[in-house]
């Protein structure tokens, strides 16, 4: 929250600016209710709010990490493209995703296991005890291993282990900005199994291009297949919002419609916004979107 | 512009509050460089910025119409799914529109006439003088005809006439509301011609989805088909924006990709986010939209 904003105080209002080029250009305005919780972990301000249009919401370093009325678009479309991707995913790591619901989404898979870590346990409490309906009870699933650790030392671990690894970060500053890395995305090629899939949240396809672009460019350079996957989440600016794929081996372009439809009918999986269409519409990039990132 | 929210006058700040169920629940902050342009018409306020993100915008009564930045979106969406969901559209009618966006895309097709209905010719007077980049000219074609009427008086002079309208409104209020009434759309479906189609702004899938609820239910009740196009308008609060399209005969639910794709591709139009391939990809809803509109 902007402090020097004369508008909260009178109002109860939340105000997010965007930075692009660090300068303050735009802003968000949500109406408060009230304020929930206020903290600081080791490595960020957390705050929870309800609000009017919204409901409760979670903001970290005074940026929204998500909202009540629209986190099932994120954790949904962080999760099921690259899963339906993979033939048989079952040893999953999520690196973030203290507020559970990329878990929650994974465990309706028929997995071996789901490890999650994430370096902030604070995050992760705060979402247990005021957003449990993020996590909807995932992290007391037996298939999920949580590890409070540095996921950048974490994935040295391992070798030719997970099928899929979720990147479900905050923004890159702060304790996720190694975590964008080429790296860190060595060492996640490194930890995958041979039909190993990456995802990673990629920011706004409008005001964060450069990020999706180098996001996009450092994938290409280690795997094989690479895919941009791209939504409306209205609780960010701008709404137009984008995930990245990066296969070790399987091409993302080839995905078969039929197949993935047969296996989400058999599964009969529940969701709110994904589906075998929307995986590939999900897919299918403006013109100028594609333009400028050089995909034919 | 929000006179009461301090924020303004310290950072020139333009805020457009939203109000769904008519109290101000969000709003969207846009930093702005200089105020360009601030009129009063028979009809509405109309105020012209330059800011920072997104360029050059203009307003009426506090909501931004389109910006710089994003408009293209807006306009090729209005246009190219409705166009090329025809099979031969050469008679035109844009209702509303005064900016020329649509008008100007409209042109790309190799049609026979294009009408543009506008009550405010104050409004076609500030785009012509302060964002000329919108219409590209396109009032001075020879196919376009320019008419300062009402909409809903203009359209009952027609019968069986046009291939295409485009109603291209502000949203459903002041003079724009009866443009939105089951009456309105039986005159609409009297004025086209037999492969009719007709194509509206229907709002925020988010913020105003009765709207957008309502609109569907009243087009189906008089056109054959209708179908939901689904885009990203980053100026607009929350991103997600619908356009809804009706025909009288079309079904617009078989619309043929190789026969759209090579019809694209012969007339060489330039666009920068219509493509074959999105024509497809944003009439695809997430579930949870198709669940709530009850489309199969």
């Amino acid at each position: 929250m902007k402090k020097d904003c004369a508008c909260f105080k009178k109002n109860k209002w939340f105000f997010e600016e965007e930075l692009p080029g660090g300068k303050p250009y735009t802003k968000i305005g949500i109406r408060l209710k009230r304020k929930i919780f206020s903290g600081k972990s080791r490595y960020q301000k957390i705050e929870v709010f309800d609000s009017y249009e919204f409901g409760r919401m979670l903001v970290l370093d005074g940026l929204i990490q998500l909202t009540k009325k629209d986190e099932f678009i994120y954790h949904e479309m962080i999760t099921h493209p690259a899963l339906f991707s993979h033939p048989n995913p079952k040893n999953i790591l999520i690196v973030g995703g203290g507020d559970g619901g990329a878990l929650r989404e994974v465990l309706k898979h028929p997995i071996r296991e789901a490890y999650l870590v994430d370096i902030d346990k604070k995050v992760i409490e705060t979402f247990q005890k005021y957003l449990p309906f993020v996590s909807k009870g995932a992290f007391k699933n037996k298939k999920a291993k949580v590890f409070i650790e540095d996921g950048m030392k974490f994935i040295k671990k391992y070798k030719d282990f997970f099928d899929i690894v979720i990147i479900d970060l905050t923004d890159p500053s702060g304790p996720s900005l190694p975590l964008f890395s080429l790296k860190f995305y060595r060492d996640v090629w490194r930890a995958l199994a041979k039909d190993g899939i990456v995802v990673t949240q990629s920011g706004s396809l409008l005001l964060q291009f450069p990020q999706v672009k180098m996001i996009s460019k450092s994938l290409r350079k280690i795997f094989s297949s690479v895919k941009i996957h791209r939504t409306c989440i209205p609780c960010f600016f701008d709404g137009e919002f984008s995930f990245t794929l990066g296969s070790k081996r399987v091409n993302l372009d080839k995905a078969n419609f039929e197949k993935i439809k047969e296996r989400y009918e058999k599964l009969k999986l529940k969701t709110k916004y994904y589906s075998p269409e929307i995986h590939f519409s999900s897919a299918v990039l403006p013109k100028h979107h594609r333009q400028n990132l050089k995909i034919k």
